[in-house]
C-alpha cells in the first residue's frame, strides 16, 4: 500500500493509502475527494488534472496535458496510477466544482420574484393556491378521577367533535408528543394536520402558545445544481432558499455515466448516498438556519427532477432508462415518504414528484411546463429547458409535444475546458472589440472576483463575439491572428479570455477549438431538435409566437447571442423570456397548490413525447446545425 | 476528574473518567456497565454490591454490608462516590442479570406446545385463524417498443385485474426493487401483500422462483423480560423463539422506578434506546439467524406489555401513568409502525399493540386474559399474571373484573438478596429435610450447573418449606438453630441454600428475614386483591371454578407450595394450570388472526377496572395476608 495525499489550497491534507495500480480519480472518489471528472474518467474531457507535487505517479500523457503543462507537473487523474507514495494538488479549478451550498438573501427581491409572478399567473388560471395542510387549536377537558379517558382517545374524540372527519390517522410524532404537550398547555393545543376528504392525518401537536409554521419543501435536482426552497404552506411564502452542487457530480457529469456508474457493486446506494446524505440533507440544515425551522416542521416536499435523477433518488434500477425499449421504473409514484430515503425533514413528509413522461422527458419539464402557462394560452409556444439534458416542449392549450436531445454538460460548463457552472468566478457574459481582439468579460460573485472560468452563458457571448469579429469561422476554427489567439503544437487554436495573471485560477481562463467544437454540437442539438419537432408536428418556426427559456444556465443569457451562434431560432427577440429554474417553480406550485398539482399530472398525461432517434430528419437537420449559425443561413435572415 | 476502572470476571475492563464527587452507580450506568439495582439506587435493595479492588472510594456503609464483608471490600455502588482513582470488580450476580440473550430449541416439542394449544382453543371458540398477508404471483407483458409502459404502472395495471381491487398502495420497498426483480424474474413476480376491504398494500416483491416467507413477529415486552417469537404469517407455524433480559433493568427494577428516570433530561429517549436498540433489536437480529429470515422479511409485528412498558417503548410521556387521575396517554394506538420507533425489520411494519385498560392494567393483560379463554366459559375462572406486577382477572363469558396489585419484583427475584430471574444459575425448586435442615434443590441449567441465586418458584419453595419445617414462623422470623441458620450481628435471621463453596457465586446463597419478609409482602399482595376483588364483586373463593396463573414465575411453580404459604386461595390443587407466558400467547394470536386482534380489543372494551386503592378493606386484606399461609387459618383448611 502506498500513501497518496491529496493537497488543497483552501482546506486541510486528504491521506488516504492505495494498493499499486489502483487508478489515481478512483482512490479520489473513495476518499470523497472531489476531483471534476464530467466524462467519468475516459480521458475525454481533460477535466481531472491534478499537479504532482512529490513521489511518483504512473500517468499517460494526453492531448490535454501539453508539454509545458507536464513538465510542470500537471497530470490528468484518471491517466495516472499508483506505484509510489505520492503527493498531489487537486487545483482550485476542481474544488470550484465541489458541493457547495449557497443561500439566497431573501431581502433581494429578485429572490423572490419568480415565485410571485406564478402565484399570479396561477390565480389567472383559475387554479386556487391552496393546500389541504392547516393548524387548528383544540380544546379538552382536563381529566378528572371521573374522567380518565386516555389522551388519544380524548384527542381523537375532540378531533371528530370539531372536523366532523369519522376517519383519524394520528402519526407517532403526535403520538409521542400529546401526554406532554396536552398537560404542558392545559389540554388546548394547536394541531398541524393534513384534511382530505377521506380522512384527517395529524402530523403533530404544539403548545396552544407556540407560533407554529407547518413548513414545506421544494426541491429541483438537477444533473449538476440542486436548488430548494422552504416555505410556510399555510401562506406560500418563501422562508429560505439555497442550492449545492448534486454530491453526484463525481460520478459523471451526465446521467447515462450515472447510471453506468450505479449499476457496479453498491452503486444504487452510492449514487442515492451522494444526493440525499451529501447533498439534500445538508442543504435542508442550511435552510433550516435560515428559516428558524427545525427539521421536523416540514411536512411536505415535492421535488421535480429529470427520470434518471428521480430514479437514482430513490434507489431504483435505473439501467432500463437508458436501453431500449427505454422503459422507466415510473413514471409516477404516491409511495415515498420522507423515512424511507432518509430525508430529514419530518419522517411522515409525504414525497410529491412530479411525473415523467419518459426516459429524457422527465419531471423537471412537466413542472416546468405547468410554470410556462403553454397549457393555458391559445397561441403557440416553445418552451426550452436548457439543463445538462436539452428538453422541449411546443403546443398550446390545446395540444403539447415534447422531445429531449442530449446536448450534453456544455451549457453548464461540462465538456469545456474551462467551463464551469454560475457561481462565483465564472465568466459569464463577455464581448470582444473587433479591432484589438481584448475582451471585456463580467464574473459572478462580488465585485473584484477574479475569473477561474466560463459557465454557460459567458460562452454563447464568447463564442458569439469570436464569430462576429471573425476571429473563428463559421466552423468554429481560428482564422485571424492575435496575442490572445494560441496555436498548440497539434495547430489547436486558442483564445485566451483571462491571462494567468489577471485570472483566479492556476492557469489562463480560454477557450480552445475543441471547447467551441463540443459547444457546436451542443446548440446544434438543440435547434435540431426544435427544427425537427415542429416540422414533425406539420409547424414551422414562423408559427412561433412565445419562447420560454427555462434552466441553469443562467439570467444572463443573451437571446441576441444565442440566436446569432444559431442556437435558437431567428424569430423577434421580443418573443423570448428567460423564466428562470422553472422545474423549481413548477415544485412549488404543486408543494403550495393541490390543483396544481392536478394539473401538472394532467399535463403529463396529455403531452405527446416525440423520440427524436426515430425520425430519420433529425441526424440530417444535426449535421446542418453543426454550423456558425447554420448551413442554410436563410433560417437567420437577421444574422448578417 | 478520576480514572474508574470496572473488572469482570468474564469480559474485559471498562475504564471510564469520572469527576470527584460522583455516585458510582450513575458512572457506571452512564457507561453501560450493568449493575443490578432493583431499587433504582435507593440505598434500599442492597443488590448493587462492587467490591473495591484498588484505590479509594467514598462509601457510607449500610447494613446490606456485614462488617466482613466491608473488610472483604464490599460496597454498595449506589452509596459510593469517587474520590480518587479506582478500581472496582462487578461480580457475577450482577452480571447474571445482565441482558442475556436466549434463543429456545425449537426441536422441544415444549417450545411451542403452548401456540398449538392456544390455535386449537381459538378454533373451537370459532375464531378464524388467519389474517390479511398473502402472497400472490404476477405475470406481465415485457414491455417492447410499441408497449413502453413504465414498471409501475405496469406492475399496478396487473395487479388491479388480479385482485380487483381498485385502491393500490406500494411501498417504497418494493417500488425501489420492482424495476431489478421484474427484469431478473422475466416479469413474472411474487408479491407480498396485504389485502384489506378498502385497499391493498404491497410490502415487497421477489423473483417468481425464490421461496417467499412472509414473517411476522409477536413480543412480550415484561418489565424484567422481553420474550419474543418469529413466525410465518401465512401458516403460524413459530420460526424462532428466543427472550433478553429488558435493557431498562439498569433504569429500576419496577415501572414506578422506570417512570421516575424516564423523567429526567433525556431519559425518554435512553429509556426507549434501552428496550428497542440494545433489547429487541439484538434479538431480531439473534433470531433472524435462527429462522434464517431477512429482518425486512418481517411484515408486521405485535406487541404486548404493561402499559408503562408500552408508553417508554413509544418514548411516550409516561408521569400521568404514575400519578393521580392516572390516565394513560393511550389505551388503543394504529398509529406506530416500525420506521417510528427504529425497530429493525421492514420499514413499513405496523406494529399492532395489544390494548391497555388502565394505568396498570395492560397489554399483557388483555392479550393473556384471551389466551385464558376465560371469555368463552360459563365457569367463574380465575386468571392471575405474575409478574413485577400482579394483575388478576375474573370472570366468565358475560363479565370480567381486573385489578392490579403492586407485587413488586420479588417473584422474578427483585428485593431478594440472592434472587434472580429463573435462567442459569437460578435455584428453581427446593426441599428441606425436616429431621436435618439440609436442603435439596435443582437449579436451572446444564446438569452441574452451580447456583447463584433464588428465583421465583425457588423462594416460593424455599420459604413453603422453611415454613412446614418449623424452621420460621408464621411471621417469618428463624425459630430453629442449625449449621445453615445464622444470624448477623443485629440478630437477623438467614438460612444458607448453598455455601459458597458448592456454589458459583462469590458468597453463600441463601434466604434472608429481610427477603422473607418482602416476598411475604408480595404474596400478601396477590392473595388480597384476589379476595378483595371477589368479595367487591360479591364472589366467594369457594366460587372459583378454574385458576389460570401466568407469568415469567416459571413452569416450576409448586402449587401447593403457593397455597402452603397463602399466595393463593386454598382451593382443590386440580383447579390450577399454570398457561405460561399468556401476554407472549396472546400477542401471537393477535398477530396471526385477525379476528382474535378484533376479540382483543373487545375484551378490553368490556373488561371493568377496579382501583384498589379506592377499596377500603383492601389494607385490612393485606394486612391479614401478610402471614403464613393468614392470620384467619380457616381460609387455609388444608394446611395442617
Amino acid at each position: 500500500m502506498y500513501k497518496v495525499t491529496f493537497k488543497f489550497e483552501n482546506s486541510e491534507d486528504v491521506i488516504v493509502f492505495a494498493a499499486l495500480g489502483e487508478n489515481l480519480l478512483e482512490v479520489a472518489r473513495k476518499t470523497n475527494v472531489a476531483i471534476d471528472a464530467p466524462c467519468n474518467g475516459n480521458a475525454a474531457c481533460g477535466k481531472c488534472k491534478v499537479r504532482l507535487l512529490g513521489g511518483e505517479l504512473d500517468s499517460k500523457k494526453t492531448h490535454h496535458i501539453s508539454d509545458e503543462e507536464y513538465a510542470g507537473g500537471w497530470r490528468l487523474a484518471c491517466c495516472s496510477k499508483v506505484c509510489a507514495d505520492v503527493e498531489v494538488m487537486v487545483p482550485d479549478i476542481a474544488s470550484a466544482y465541489k458541493s457547495r451550498m449557497k443561500v439566497a438573501d431573501l431581502s433581494s427581491p429578485d429572490e423572490i420574484k419568480i415565485f410571485d409572478d406564478l402565484k399570479e399567473q396561477v390565480l389567472q388560471a383559475g387554479i386556487a393556491l391552496k393546500n389541504d395542510m392547516k393548524v387548528i387549536t383544540l380544546q379538552m377537558n382536563e381529566p378528572t378521577l371521573d374522567d380518565t379517558m386516555p389522551d388519544n382517545e380524548r384527542f381523537t374524540r375532540a378531533l371528530r367533535a370539531q372536523t366532523g372527519v369519522n376517519v383519524i390517522r394520528i402519526s407517532y410524532t403526535a403520538l409521542n408528543k400529546l401526554a406532554f404537550v396536552l398537560r404542558k398547555s392545559q389540554f388546548e393545543i394547536q394541531v398541524v394536520l393534513r384534511e382530505t376528504a377521506k380522512d384527517l392525518f395529524v402530523y403533530d401537536v404544539f403548545e396552544k402558545e407556540k407560533n407554529v409554521i407547518v413548513g414545506g419543501m421544494a426541491v429541483d435536482i438537477g444533473t449538476t445544481t440542486v436548488s430548494a426552497i422552504i416555505i410556510d404552506m399555510l401562506t406560500g411564502e418563501i422562508l429560505a432558499k439555497g442550492s449545492a452542487g448534486n454530491g453526484q457530480i463525481r460520478y459523471g457529469a451526465d446521467v447515462i455515466n450515472r447510471i453506468i456508474e450505479s449499476e457496479k457493486p453498491g452503486g444504487r446506494e452510492k449514487l442515492q448516498k451522494a444526493v440525499i446524505d451529501e447533498t439534500i440533507n445538508p442543504l435542508i440544515d442550511t435552510m433550516c438556519r435560515q428559516a428558524h425551522l427545525d427539521h421536523s416542521q416540514i411536512y411536505r416536499l415535492c421535488i421535480a427532477s429529470n427520470t434518471t435523477m428521480n430514479h437514482l433518488l430513490l434507489g431504483v434500477f435505473a439501467d432500463p432508462v437508458r436501453m431500449e425499449p427505454f422503459v422507466p421504473s415510473f413514471f409516477k409514484t404516491n409511495s415515498v415518504y420522507a423515512y424511507n430515503i432518509g430525508i430529514n425533514v419530518n419522517q411522515d413528509a409525504h414525497i410529491i414528484l412530479a411525473p415523467n413522461i419518459g426516459s429524457y422527458v422527465g419531471g423537471d419539464i412537466t413542472a416546468g411546463a405547468f410554470v410556462s402557462m403553454v397549457w393555458n394560452k391559445p397561441e403557440f409556444s416553445l418552451f426550452i429547458d436548457l439543463g445538462t439534458n436539452g428538453e422541449i416542449v411546443f403546443g398550446n392549450s390545446d395540444f403539447m409535444f415534447s422531445c429531449a436531445c442530449s446536448a450534453g454538460p456544455a451549457f453548464e460548463g461540462g465538456d469545456i475546458s474551462c467551463g464551469m457552472r454560475a457561481t462565483d468566478g465564472a465568466i459569464e457574459a463577455c464581448t470582444i472589440d473587433e479591432e484589438t481582439m481584448e475582451p471585456t468579460y463580467s464574473v459572478v460573485g462580488d465585485p473584484g472576483t477574479k475569473p477561474v472560468g466560463i459557465c454557460g452563458s459567458g460562452i454563447i457571448d464568447i463564442i458569439a463575439e469570436l464569430f462576429r469579429c471573425k476571429i473563428i469561422s463559421p466552423k468554429g476554427k481560428f482564422i485571424r491572428e492575435g496575442k490572445r489567439v494560441r496555436h498548440d503544437e497539434h495547430g489547436m487554436g486558442s483564445y485566451v479570455i483571462a491571462f494567468q495573471e489577471e485570472a483566479g485560477s492556476v492557469k489562463d481562463v480560454e477557450i480552445t477549438e475543441v471547447d467551441i467544437d463540443s459547444f457546436i454540437r451542443a446548440k446544434g442539438a438543440i435547434f435540431s431538435a426544435i427544427r425537427t419537432m415542429l416540422s414533425y408536428c406539420d409547424f414551422d418556426v414562423s408559427m412561433i409566437e412565445h419562447v420560454y427559456v427555462a434552466g441553469g444556465i443562467g439570467s444572463g443569457i443573451n437571446m441576441q447571442n444565442a440566436i446569432r451562434i444559431g442556437m435558437f431560432p431567428d424569430v423577434p427577440l421580443e418573443l423570448y423570456e428567460y423564466i428562470g429554474n422553472s422545474s423549481l417553480v413548477g415544485a412549488y406550485a404543486m408543494l403550495y397548490s393541490n390543483e396544481a398539482e392536478r394539473k401538472v399530472y394532467e399535463i403529463a398525461q396529455n403531452m405527446t413525447y416525440i423520440e427524436l432517434s426515430n425520425i430519420n430528419a433529425y441526424m440530417d437537420e444535426f449535421v446542418g446545425a453543426c454550423f456558425l449559425p447554420h448551413t442554410d443561413s436563410a433560417l437567420f435572415p437577421s444574422i448578417v
